[in-house]
């Protein structure tokens, strides 16, 4: 009965059993074995640490998206939206792959993905920190810390990636704590499988994005491939499927409210362990600055394109990353306000110092060092204006941002790779070569200028002390005498003396020298070139904080840990995490309840026959006439499609194969809900969940709409709507 | 537990044991003693069919409102939207009852309701169906029934109200099977006693309206007055407050979702037992074709008072009540088509045919009626564009309207009383008089004439065999070639020539000849005068339809009975009713769920401080820091505010006493719920609810917010909030 599982799940949230606000590292899964086991786990909890085994063995990562195999012969499991560049890039006009979903018949049929397209799988996690932190002491600069840091983390990297076919990272936990080298075998050849219809696979695009209830079949399928020997190998028709060492089985088990949920995959980053001031500098200035300036670049690019198509296309995509943020943001600004998160977080640092008032000695050190660190963030918050707005400089001119790409890649070409800054060093060279081209998509010269100036002007808004000295030179020089005419002299000249907007030119200037390239004299390297000193003192002050930070924030999360008895999840870095919560309803307002689980019903009450209602002629059949076989819910008397989990997650969870007890596939994740969007920040037990599409919605749309049957043999799935 | 609560109802509501339809004449509660007893009822279910008795002598009608005695002394409880024309009427700007409350202290300090404020107090209902059916039989012409039907219930009236101090009424229910004579006590003197702030009373109001979860205070008070001698009178300061026979308790208790509510009101029009036909002309014609109108008439409304302020307040009234009307019938044209209710009663016929086939005879019988009744129908269709124009003619221009109320007073009052429309009896003359005069609040020439202007135009697109002859005539006589040529040099002369807008001539003809009235040459008069053929030509079409369907009727509806087994309640039509279900949530799309109550937490989440988000401050205060006395829900944890029920209702309602088991008051009645607003039509069980204010928050307001102890220590309530 689905209502006595609503109940059943009101309580557990109530006595806050369940509810957990982790991306545990594989190796803290053990320590929370008897958790785990009280939740129904069915699987030696240390079998999570160790992840060439089961069902760790099975879990990879896209760069940007999760995924898991779920077959012997290196079959891929993710989202939809995690395939949705391979779609597009396979799709003309006549065949719309996009559109229409992509299955192909046998292995020999499945076609390229992306070129970009990758599959890491973690081979290995190995603590380097001894190496990393080997002879920093209180005697060292915090600046110097840093780097040297930096440059050992880079060393590893470099040695590690040197018998080729592999990505090496180093990583820090906890904040500086602890360093760990991460070994992925990276392959190449990536293969699109299987993808439904958009109207499955997107269905409610942007209108129900981050939302709840939901009702997007949000899966699709990749294969790895390897050369003929089993290692990676650029493409080849020659190529074979990777054979991975374990694969998960998609479960067709019931799925109810209460159930253990768990989640392996890659979340981008969270800020969870930082400081009530810091929270507080988000809060009331980062997020309300920085969204001033999206709604004043977005007005104006709008602007721009409201009489002119082509100008519309070329601006798109930075209108939708600006709205995208902006939404994110203020939807963060909102749960700030709603939850009162501040306070939560100030009451939560004044308990961990009543924890230790216990102990004087430690009081004291405790005390000390949230002084110093105090000290540290006020000292980066005297020029935060003139910081943020120097960042939105590059981001309201693509032509300035390509020439201060091209004038750094010439200074530091020259240097040591290891000296390098990181997004310079070699191995991200072809990765710069190819920004230089996709940005061309996104250039236009008059909303570049357009865009520019009004962040130029916002420039003279900077107080004493703040001021952005090479702009205030160059429109100086100017020789105007009001501040509107200097700035539109001073970009006649710049965009009358560039050719940045061409993409042969920047292609050209990609390999050149600095002096090669200076005596272009093209106006907008110039400028760069000029803004450049500005650059270098704020990344040499980040720097030092940084060398501060390493040093003091991880004493004040150890402080968090010793309250927490040890249970505490290091904030998410990129790195491979596992999850666990239960499947769980919430109340996103008084009188209203969000059910656990949506239906097929659902699908039929929002489809309207167009985008983004628009689910195939056949889904629709079947569902209204009530063919779901054996994938039907048996307690909701119909078929699931999404439900929602207490597991929690951020950007880069997308694809996460949701295991069950027994380490089956129940979903995949792929949103985060909108009451929950400042759990990068602080979770709120009561509103935060991880969206999922139900794997039994999976499997049936597979079967019974889009005739996968041949990957459901793969599989070692029964097929039950023979053709 | 109130989870444990929700599974239990979603059982009840699955299982189809307690929802129910019906709003059933008092007479026949006796019947359904066994189903109330079953969901809990602990008083006599026989007492209801007595109307001196408790609890039904306690329920009153406020003509266009429900109410009940809550005191020995007349003191009445409604919602606060029955008293808010009440409130404004006394407001002054500096003393603004309707915004900040209103508490009369003591008994001497309440003051006189509207003057049009009536409280009915039923007392009788008598069965005159013989009478009014005595020698109509087959040989009748159903023009003659109709006429005789009406001209009989006249004199019944007439004869019932000869005493003085009392109304009534002959309604027909179930179509014509039977007709009662409704006898009620007319109160004149009430007084308004309290009311709560706009920011409770009306918390939410129109972004709110229709909508659940609610969270308004929809609450407020009256005193009927009489004189001395215990009889109605008008207002006098001597005038002593009315002892009821029988007045109600207000619940403290705890409510559950399950809780039997019982709900007794006038609720005032239904069609849930017209035919599939009628539903079909409903949704395929009336309402699209009415609210294609009101768009249109809106749309000249508003551009006239686009930049006008005088203008806007005077179409205010008119612009309102237009999207209201389109607000309902968009919102029951959805749900006809969301849940698919045509095809729903088609099925429902097609039941009571296969019910019937069993026997040949019945089933013939049946099947002729059917067929007849349908051939009366498609008479009326044939002219059903022609007849709606017309009436939205009078719609379109207020000043025709005066202008045809006028020429119809004078008509009608040459005839005897009894062989006037209903409409212009002797008895509704003063409210007639008052007509006029209110009207001239939404005279505005200018937008008279162009929303006219629009409908004059339609009328051109009338089909050949449905034209208004009156108006064609008028306007070829004009001379002119061009339609809009035509209508324009019409409208020139007919608004040069009319004093229609004038109030004082307007009063000066109310009581004129027709002689009289003719021979001022009003332009809009004699249009009026030229346009009555048709009204009486429709009119008279309409008396033969209705004398068709007081003969086909009840027969139809005797067949449903039939297969209900007696159990079905016939259409509201204004009179007392009762009706009974249970406090139960539901589901308006998947995945949600709407929770059975709202709390005070919802208060809190809306309030912004700004209308219509605006509790008081002690409001907020108060709940804030929790402070809930004994009001508090037990299960909840906080103070309940509002509850649903699947109780259902209609216009009218408003205001009914919700009553527990033991006939205490749970709850005031006061709207519809958006998903089940076409439930005049067809009741969709999961959908239809009603939305009442829970007692304990009126009395939580009363006591800890609004200090009106006084009143709570009339009514026998404990004070726990003393000041």
């Amino acid at each position: 009965m689905r209502p006595a599982r609503i109940a059943l799940l009101l309580l557990f949230v109530a006595t806050g059993v369940v509810a957990d606000e982790g991306m545990w590292m594989p190796q803290q899964i053990p320590l929370l074995g008897d958790e785990l086991r009280e939740l129904g786990l069915q699987l030696d909890p240390d079998a999570f640490a160790d992840l060439t085994a089961f069902p760790m063995g099975a879990v990879v990562s896209l760069g940007g998206c999760s995924a898991a195999f779920v077959s012997a012969n290196g079959l891929i499991i993710t989202n939809h939206h995690c395939v949705f560049g391979s779609l597009q890039y396979n799709s003309t006009p006549e065949r719309d792959l996009l559109r229409d979903g992509f299955l192909a018949p046998t292995q020999a049929q499945e076609i390229p993905a992306l070129p970009t397209a990758r599959v890491y799988v973690t081979t290995k996690i190995e603590d380097v920190t001894d190496e990393i932190l080997d002879a920093l002491d209180e005697e060292t600069s915090d600046l110097e810390r840093a780097k040297q840091i930096d440059k050992r983390a880079k060393a590893i990297v470099r040695q590690c990636e040197a018998p080729g076919n592999v990505r090496c990272q180093v990583s820090s936990f906890f904040a500086g704590e602890r360093f760990l080298k991460l070994t992925a075998m990276k392959i190449e050849d990536v293969r699109l499988v299987y993808a439904p219809a958009l109207g499955v696979g997107n269905f409610g695009d942007e209108e129900d994005n981050w939302m709840w209830p939901r009702h997007t079949g949000d899966f699709g399928f990749y294969r790895a491939y390897v050369g003929q020997d089993g290692k990676p190998a650029p493409y080849s028709p020659d190529n074979v499927p990777f054979k991975p060492q374990h694969h998960l089985k998609i479960s067709t088990r019931d799925l109810d409210a209460g159930d253990l949920t768990l989640l392996a995959g890659f979340p981008g980053r969270t800020s969870r362990l930082v400081t009530a001031e810091e929270v507080r500098e988000a809060q009331e200035f980062v997020m309300p600055t920085s969204n001033r300036y999206r709604v004043a670049l977005l007005e104006i690019l709008e602007e721009q394109g409201s009489d002119n198509r082509e100008v519309q296309i070329l601006n798109a995509s930075r209108i939708a990353r600006l709205e995208n943020i902006l939404k994110k943001y203020t939807g963060q600004l909102e749960a700030f306000a709603r939850d009162d998160l501040l306070r939560e977080k100030e009451r939560s640092e004044k308990r961990l110092e009543e924890f230790f008032s216990r102990e004087p000695q430690q009081a004291a050190r405790y005390a000390a060092i949230r002084q110093e660190f105090s000290q540290v963030l006020a000292g980066k918050r005297m020029t935060r204006e003139r910081d943020m707005l120097y960042r939105w400089l590059y981001s309201a001119s693509p032509m300035l941002s390509q020439a201060n790409l091209l004038y750094r890649m010439s200074v530091e070409r020259a240097k040591e790779d290891e000296e390098r800054d990181e997004d310079y060093q070699e191995r991200n060279w072809p990765r710069n070569e190819s920004r230089v081209k996709r940005t061309q998509r996104m250039i236009e010269p008059t909303s570049d200028r357009a865009g520019f100036r009004w962040f130029l002007l916002e420039t003279g808004h900077l107080p004493a002390g703040q001021r952005i000295e090479a702009i205030d030179k160059l429109l100086t020089a100017t020789g105007r005498e009001d501040v509107e005419g200097r700035v539109d002299a001073f970009l006649d000249r710049l965009y009358a003396n560039t050719r940045m907007d061409d993409l042969d030119t920047r292609l050209a200037m990609f390999d050149e020298s600095t002096d090669q390239l200076l005596a272009r004299r093209d106006a907008m390297i110039e400028l760069a070139a000029e803004l450049r000193g500005l650059g270098e003192e704020i990344e040499d002050r980040d720097r030092a904080v940084k060398g501060a930070e390493y040093r003091l924030r991880p004493q004040l999360i150890a402080a968090m840990r010793t309250m927490k008895e040890g249970r505490l999840a290091p904030d998410a870095n990129g790195t491979l995490r596992v999850g666990f919560g239960v499947v769980a309803g919430y109340e996103p307002r008084d009188g209203v309840f969000y059910q656990p689980q949506t239906t097929v019903r659902g699908v039929l009450q929002k489809d309207n026959g167009e985008r983004p209602f628009d689910s195939p002629k056949k889904l629709l059949q079947r569902a209204k006439a009530q063919e779901f076989g054996p994938y039907a819910d048996p307690d909701l008397g119909t078929l699931a499609v999404g439900f929602i989990s207490t597991v929690n997650v951020t950007n880069g969870s997308s694809g996460s194969s949701a295991l069950n007890a027994w380490g089956e596939i129940i979903g995949l994740a792929f949103d985060m809900n909108w009451e929950g969007v400042a759990a990068d920040w602080v979770v709120n037990e009561r509103y935060v969940r991880t969206i999922h599409v139900d794997s039994r919605y999976i499997l049936w749309v597979m079967d019974a709409v889009d005739g996968a049957h041949n990957l459901m043999q793969e599989m070692g799935l029964p097929v039950h709507f023979p053709r």
